[in-house]
């Protein structure tokens, strides 16, 4: 099977041009077919404040009330994802910008109000591998911002890692397929101090062990949770790493 | 040859619900390929005022600034692009958002400085009618903003009556095309004052003669000559109406 890689950016990486530029060099060297998921949290609650409008998160979820929509379409649909698609293209890199709404690559369910109202927010229902795996066969590179559609006419604001992580398990079946998550950190530390202290390589019973223990803790336990329900869902590696640190992969690993 | 309609919308149609939802549902029925150029410099306007950024224009012209790119890729790239493709994948139509960097659809110039300096504005240099061809196709429909890129990273405002006209020519000999002006009038009006006055038909002859009489001025003479210039260059047709009657076509008609 043909490799692809599925690589999610955080919002962080976005607001730095000079981070940028180096990320996305990078990320056009890697070899095979590719797929870009980005996010733009920081970015959107800057242009929120500028207009007035209140950022109200819940567990690091946005709640995503109509006037918030119309920001985090223009943040993440417009500034973002259009920048890093002229970036790639002065990179020879033939990208091509996407939500969840154009041609239908993904459309989501809003999400049903339990305890709390997340308003437009998605819930993945269906990832288009037909229309994917044509722009990867044709040499497009998809640059996916975190926004679905409900195909009722709603835009609806999806989380980055989720986006990534849904992506690569539907193409899975089509590609050997790689994820790679970026964030703040080398990798899973087993010492959140030490930078050093990367865990090379875990599986499903050293994590087990590392979160009983409470090595494992926070927002690293559900972002490991989707990597290895990745894993099994036919996905063929999984790497958490640093977004300067793409090419060598010096992060950690998980492996089917 | 198959059929291409090649539709321009402005801004003021994207600001009202009501009017976007009719326009939407009429364009849907149009038969054959289309593509969807929009505007939207009216709600440019209306959140840089909000980020508290002037907006400064010249002959109808944005000047560009740096602050000003961010604002309009936000708004045309973003907002305005992804709230019509949410809309149309309701009505069935499989959209896809698309600025010049997108696939590298448009590739421009930006704008040498002679007495004026625009910024970031763009000179389409080149359509890629292949990846245009290629998506219509598929049953794709393109939406797109007016925004190119200079294939060096940076994005460029660019008049979204010239994307319609620059993208209706490249395509022209692939299909038969016609080229749909929507603005507020029913169409070129011989008395400014009285809608019933539409110019059915118009051929240059005409348009010379009633240019030195008066009867034709303003902004109407350069859109003019851009719709000549589309049926020099193979356009079947030209139509100038509202946009609330495309599916009738009783504006003014120009054809080769």
């Amino acid at each position: 099977m043909d490799k692809l890689t599925v690589v999610k950016v955080g919002g962080k990486i976005v607001e730095g041009d000079d981070d940028l530029n180096r990320f996305l060099a990078d990320f056009s060297k890697i070899e095979g077919y590719k797929i870009l998921v980005h996010g733009g949290g920081r970015l959107a609650t800057k242009v929120a404040t500028q207009l007035g409008i209140e950022s109200r998160m819940i567990d690091g979820r946005r709640i995503t009330d109509a006037e918030t929509l119309k920001v985090v379409t223009m943040v993440y649909g417009g500034w973002v994802n259009k920048m890093i698609v002229a970036h790639l293209q002065a990179l020879d890199i033939n990208a091509v910008g996407l939500t969840g709404a154009d041609m239908n690559v993904i459309r989501s369910v809003k999400r049903p109000v339990q305890t709390i109202d997340y308003g437009f927010a998605g819930d993945i229902e269906k990832v288009d591998t037909h229309r994917l795996g044509m722009l990867l066969l044709q040499d497009i590179v998809p640059v996916m911002a975190p926004l679905t559609h409900d195909k009722q006419g709603n835009l609806l604001n999806t989380n980055a890692d989720t986006i990534a992580a849904e992506t690569a398990k539907a193409l899975a079946g089509m590609f050997d397929t790689t994820l790679i998550y970026c964030f703040e950190k080398s990798g899973v530390l087993r010492d959140e101090e030490d930078e050093r202290s990367v865990i090379r390589e875990i599986d499903k019973d050293l994590f087990l062990q590392y979160r009983d223990q409470g090595v494992i803790q926070g927002g690293m336990i559900p972002k490991l949770e989707n990597a290895f329900r990745a894993i099994d869902a036919g996905v063929k590696r999984v790497v958490i790493t640093k977004a300067s640190d793409i090419q060598n992969k010096n992060g950690t690993l998980l492996q089917n």
